[in-house]
């Protein structure tokens, strides 16, 4: 049914199986930093939400960055808040804001509502997946992805992003009878959700828990990673006989490596906190990682950025290990990609990645 | 020269003696969130540094707190950028926004021209420390404080508060040499300033790594633990025959809290994502630990605030060891304190955390 992979180079270290060079893919890869993804959203009326819910301009932009970049891998062009827009929520983006809910779920009246959405509502997510999948023509592999129920959460009783996670937060320790509840609708909506990805035609999902680490140590694992646990349990995990894997970032998850890794995932994703090394030594025998470079290092000039890529592969080291097995590293960035930065950074980056991690696994 | 004191428990606490209860104290005590201070600095033009550079002002808001609530210690009125400032960077707070710099460090010529401050320019720091510890007249400990030098460095090459780092992270990553060069200025300046805090009464003295947390591993080490080391390593230890404590906090430091807790301080601060029992079973036979409730459990009601508050020091553990010997704890929040915190919530804390700890050593 589809056209066969000719690049599985990110499934297979995804599956921490041989590999001739370390893989890498950028969170928002097709991003505002591409001048030919600002000119499809002016096309598509200089609207994020225009260009997501319209598949063909989904799919165009999901591909710039493959046309410039040998990038292993493409994640569908979406956002985070399209599951709690289809609650209901009423989401917007004003100009030169971010999102904004026009109604947030802060009462117990507004929670006791609250439903996992009716999928038909997210239609054109899954037919931007079928789309972009046709449309890579098997060159490399299609990651989907949603946000955590904790993440959704947060947007969902704050309205909007935050400093200090003050509403979410006050009801978390004074309701969390409350926070639950919308903690178990976010995971059976998110489950769905990705299923239907998987289904559509994504080869991959990833989970964003964004918002994670602003909790406390005991509070990340009740409200955030019990219920990403939960999704990751309902995932398809086999399709087309294919291994779907399952990636979790947390953004500042790093202190709390040990439960992640033991959610179920076949992926932990890492911020730049982490030292990519003690995190193989710790999890890399029960799950691959990926990561871990500092966004901002792509402001450097091209040398730097090589020095800087090679030092987190080295740091990682040899995927290969003594016994003969292999550990899996996904290269990437620890968190998305600035619209700062200058498109030839990236190519160079690239360059280092492939060109560097064949060089480990050749001096053997 | 010094009334004797008559709460030692902080400071004993911090060396690891042994304690009749934890001592605590919140960061950013005196502050928004009590009306008194609101008060007073309306009557210093309702400006933070009008508060901050009359000793008197200074003095009462500092002494606040300590009248509403049992606190262990009391903190200097000041804040992290009065040195930038007194190097020239042109400090000012415009209405509802964060502090700015008229003339960031940006390029070569400001740095080569970039110096430690004339501490004469600083003396109106030094007179409220005094005139503080003279005020307090013994009840408790009085804490001075600085910014790290990365996190001095961070405002002044931002020029402000930043989202991504990103002026101060591409010449990290562009131009170490200048980035080096701001460092080691201010880590002479802050080692100076803090001694003449020290001179000027302050018994314990503690440094803010406020940003830390934003740096990749490695990087972390080289351009903010480095200079922090550089400082503590020269600071006054012994005043009037008294240790004078150090006291290290790095927000998001909990990757690297092996590498903070060698140091050289005697205490490490502890943002909440870190687990209390862990550090204390990874770093808590080198150092005492400070922290680490959430400042948002204080938006909720009384009894989910003594319960998580017993919930911290829960985690930390009975502070005397089986051998006998005693490990140190001091609680803390995690961060400041919010400005929309109702007073009487921290009474609750202050009663919570004193009564549990009390019966955490009589459960002998």
């Amino acid at each position: 049914m589809w056209p066969a992979l000719q690049n599985d180079t990110f499934l297979r270290a995804c599956l921490r199986q041989s590999t001739t060079h370390t893989p890498i893919w950028l969170m928002r890869q097709a991003g505002r930093y591409l001048p030919e993804y600002k000119a499809t959203r002016e096309k598509a009326g200089n609207s994020f939400m225009g260009l997501a819910t319209n598949p063909q301009y989904a799919t165009d932009v999901t591909l710039q960055p493959l046309d410039r970049y040998p990038l292993d891998a493409a994640i569908l062009f979406s956002d985070i808040l399209t599951v709690p827009d289809a609650m209901g929520l009423g989401l917007s983006f004003g100009a030169g804001e971010g999102p904004r809910f026009a109604r947030p779920v802060r009462d117990e009246a507004a929670v006791a509502a609250l439903q996992s959405p009716d999928l038909n509502k997210l239609r054109y997510v899954f037919d931007a997946v079928t789309s972009i999948r046709k449309a890579l023509n098997g060159r490399v592999p299609l990651i989907g992805f949603s946000g955590s129920p904790w993440t959704l959460a947060s947007y969902m009783v704050e309205g909007a992003g935050s400093d200090d996670y003050r509403l979410i937060k006050t009801m978390l320790y004074s309701r969390p009878d409350l926070m639950h509840r919308i903690l178990a609708v976010n995971a059976q909506a998110v489950t769905a959700y990705l299923n239907a990805q998987i289904d559509a035609g994504a080869q991959a999902v990833m989970i964003f828990d964004s918002w994670g680490g602003v909790l406390a140590d005991g509070a990340f694992q009740r409200f955030s990673l019990d219920y990403t646990r939960q999704v990751v349990a309902g995932l398809t995990r086999e399709k087309d006989g294919a291994r779907v894997p399952v990636i979790v970032f947390t953004k500042g998850g790093g202190p709390w490596l040990q439960d992640i890794a033991a959610c179920g995932a076949d992926v932990v994703g890492l911020d730049w906190t982490v030292n990519l090394g003690a995190a193989r030594a710790a999890v890399g025998s029960k799950v691959a990682l990926q990561g871990n470079l500092d966004p901002s290092v792509l402001f450097a000039p091209p040398e730097a950025i090589a020095r800087e890529g090679v030092a987190v592969l080295d740091s990682f080291g040899r995927p290969q290990r003594a016994d003969g097995g292999w550990d899996g590293h996904i290269f990437n960035l620890g968190h998305g990609i600035s619209q700062y930065t200058p498109p030839d950074h990236v190519a160079a980056l690239c360059e280092a990645v492939h060109a560097h991690s064949r060089l480990q696994r050749a001096a053997a």
